[in-house]
């Protein structure tokens, strides 16, 4: 059995989490927080941060969310999430980066900082620059989805790949902390109520971080 | 012929020429410093950085170094750079990760920010605690490349692997700017060298950056 370290607002597990589920691989999630740097969870991976993926005793041990999908995507035929040709694969690969990297900077890792660090560890209150900000910032990306969407079913493509996960991942926790407001932004709506409708994301939208509540619409799938 | 948009400091690009080089591809460099945001480079790649590549008027377009690796992995068959299980190539992915992310984030970005982009783009002097930070943090890495040899001919294993390309690729920028010391770091040093006289590394290494020049022992072989 696989064993997924995690905790419920990371977007890298998410990204995992929505992977496994597509391609049906069973897991147990253990919840861990990369900010009380425990010895036995650096040991695994000096980096200190989610997700880690181990499997029977440590025969197996899976770290970094990149590394992690390409590996079930080799041993996992199921739902292929890159799917096409040698440059179709480069192009879902660039907007995977793309969302891990770029929307999680502008975004999601400012509004963790303020909204659930500050929260949950220091006790600040949070800064209204840095929260107006990466809002901006969250415009900004989904006027780039909606523009790839103008051409292409999918985010990367015509059929689901892990662009689409890693991007509704950190949506989601971005969605989670307030941080999205859908308006003129129809058609990134409509592809992301389409991807919080497949059974593998239900559970996800479920959980809660305790002490901080999504807004009401977070789970909601009318458009 | 291939097109690479790349500059002489530029960590990422570095590890895909030698990629490149490794495998024999060969490609016609193109100087883009990311910094003077050009149109038709942001048209290319909306995240403003390279490497790009760009084969036959765009026929073929590839952003980002994880995808454009991936990408000459999949497409050609010398010089494989991901072998083994797939438990053996998630091991080397996490390790460009890591270089990518944390070597990169720690100790290449802050030497490029203030020995390069204060020196040609800002003109300010540099911030000597920043550089302080970034050397010892420097140091802790060579640690960590240290401990990896302990139990491996190569970084992440038994044979040379993108690993290897990914660490000495940031490792030569950070070395150009100064900031590492090799001293009690003899494992670290005799892997580095072995990179260094490989024949794909030697054009890289005669390279320079306008305005800036590198410490004497630089270019040398010898341990």
């Amino acid at each position: 059995m696989w064993h997924l370290y995690q905790f419920a607002l990371c977007p890298f597990s998410r990204k995992v989490r929505l992977l496994l589920g597509e391609k049906g691989v069973g897991y147990e999630p253990v919840r861990e927080y990369p900010w009380e740097r425990r010895d036995e969870f650096l040991d695994m991976n000096p980096a200190g941060q989610t997700p880690v993926m181990v499997h029977g005793e440590r025969a197996t041990l899976l770290v970094d969310s990149v590394a992690i999908c390409e590996y079930f995507e080799e041993t996992v035929e199921k739902a292929a999430m890159l799917n096409g040709t040698a440059a179709d694969r480069a192009e879902i690969r660039r907007l995977v980066t793309w969302f891990d990297t770029q929307f999680y900077r502008d975004i999601t890792a400012p509004l963790l900082q303020e909204r659930m660090e500050k929260r949950i560890i220091s006790r600040a209150a949070p800064d209204a620059r840095l929260l107006r900000e990466a809002m901006k910032a969250a415009v900004a990306h989904l006027d780039y989805i909606d523009y790839l969407l103008d051409h292409r079913s999918w985010l990367a493509g015509s059929t689901m790949s892990l662009a689409d996960l890693a991007a509704a991942a950190q949506i989601s926790v971005a969605d989670y902390l307030g941080g999205i407001d859908w308006k003129s932004h129809d058609q990134a709506k409509r592809w992301y109520v389409g991807m919080k409708s497949r059974p593998t994301f239900r559970p996800l939208l479920a959980e809660r971080m305790q002490g901080i509540g999504p807004p009401p619409d977070y789970e909601k799938l009318d458009v």
